[in-house]
């Protein structure tokens, strides 16, 4: 298996360069052959997540391409697509989220991978996005299977030492992992996406103390979601159980995304 | 008193121009009177703390202007200077320093002001610059007087609700806060900036995960301060005790600050 390694896909989040920098440092060989790729050097060094548009949305049907993440979109399709079979893409997230891996395709090896990831390292929590397979506009759409990983909370421009560890051992955990290998399809704890909440329309709300941070926990109606200056509270409506998880994702703000939603499944989406 | 308040200084700290747009909302009147006024708008359209300098190193005689900040920072210095006599200019950080108020000059109604918030808000940490007065290059020597707030964690480009709630309160207070009343001679606490703490010049070593988030604790000789990959440590070699503070502050990485050090003292600098 050729894994094409990818960090720095946004350019405040460090995190991801610094792990792909430690296997250069090291030097160490693995079960699976691997290339590193650093996704938007540009962003990076004016400490943004992009330039001109968000690189991870610039791939596949509905990719949306402009400027400077327009012309990687390309170099990188040219790099990587066709010739490796698995992409992992390192990502943190401002919000309470631990470690993550979110799959946003149905290939029976993205599945296996993280049946393995979840068996290996439990406190790994699975997210199946909404959006699937040829309807997703993510980077590891270059290949034909992959994984990102997303850990947090850290700020961006921040290199926190557990993640960095933490990311690291994710990664050498799949760069080992031998994708012949026999996963039991046993049931799977996976966090499924249904939707987006989004902030109040009127200004002066913010998210509820209570919920910051309380990413991946069960809200049931009349859970505090929104709160203002008059300590008026906004509560959840709908019976639940809900899952939010992305509470407060910086990068999120400008569609002004409080959260994202999720259910809590025993498996998989079956491959299409 | 006529008070200036400052907000958005730095483009990516939104928790201050929510404060002020909540001030605006409830269009309360307070003991002192006060006009307010966004630091930085071009830098928040960007998200990013500054455009081509930071506009909080912008004034005084060792004032650094560049670009676009350079033209702010006149343009604040003919609203601002002259005709206001205290300035409170409101920042977060990504460390976990809670409430603070800085000092960064030693003039009697700054420390007086600073005694009050203390009084009347013991969870409130002060602390005060190393580069006082003249030396000083931050926003608020645009008044002869004044505070900088700084509230954490939060991540650059979030907007927390505790934190803008109790940023709010602490604005309030100084709104309210009679500069002629006699505050009490008293002992106080007070962290006294003593200096920076920069990362090992070698590539791979983090800020080690137990002094993560371990702002104003006291550290002694042997206190782990950096890790690397292969879990080796860098300890304290000085006997201390030392207290760390803005430790994996997002802006200070570009100087590669890893925190900055402080003592503990009883009382504030006499006036120059």
């Amino acid at each position: 298996m050729k894994i094409a390694l990818v960090g720095g896909t946004h350019g405040n989040e460090p995190v991801g360069i610094e792990v792909m920098s430690l296997f250069k440092l090291t030097k160490k060989s693995f079960t699976n052959d691997y290339q590193s790729f650093w996704g938007n050097p540009k962003a990076f060094e004016q400490k943004r997540r992009y330039i001109d548009c968000d690189l991870n949305r610039a791939f596949g049907k509905n990719a949306i391409r402009k400027g400077y993440e327009g012309e990687r979109a390309k170099k990188l399709e040219e790099e990587i697509k066709g010739s490796f079979d698995f992409c992992i893409d390192l990502h943190t997230t401002t919000s309470n989220m631990g470690l993550t891996a979110i799959l946003n395709n149905t290939h029976p090896l993205t599945q296996k991978a993280a049946r393995f990831l979840k068996l290996e390292m439990p406190e790994v929590t699975l997210i199946e996005e909404d959006k699937l397979d040829k309807e997703c506009n993510h980077l590891n759409r270059l290949c034909p299977a992959g994984l990102t990983i997303e850990v947090g909370p850290v700020a961006n421009n921040v290199v926190n030492a557990e993640l960095v560890l933490k990311t690291h051992k994710i990664v050498e955990k799949l760069l080992n992992f031998d994708f012949n290998f026999e996963v039991k399809q046993t049931p799977i704890e996976v966090y499924k996406m249904l939707g987006v909440r989004k902030y109040p329309e009127k200004k002066g709300w913010y998210i509820h103390p209570s919920l910051e941070g309380a990413d991946f926990t069960e809200l049931k109606k009349g859970a505090p979601l929104f709160i203002n200056i008059d300590r008026e509270v906004i509560e959840l409506e709908e019976e639940g159980p809900i899952y939010p998880f992305f509470i407060n994702e910086a990068a999120y703000l400008e569609h002004q995304s409080a959260f994202l939603v999720a259910e809590k499944r025993q498996a998989f989406t079956d491959p299409s």
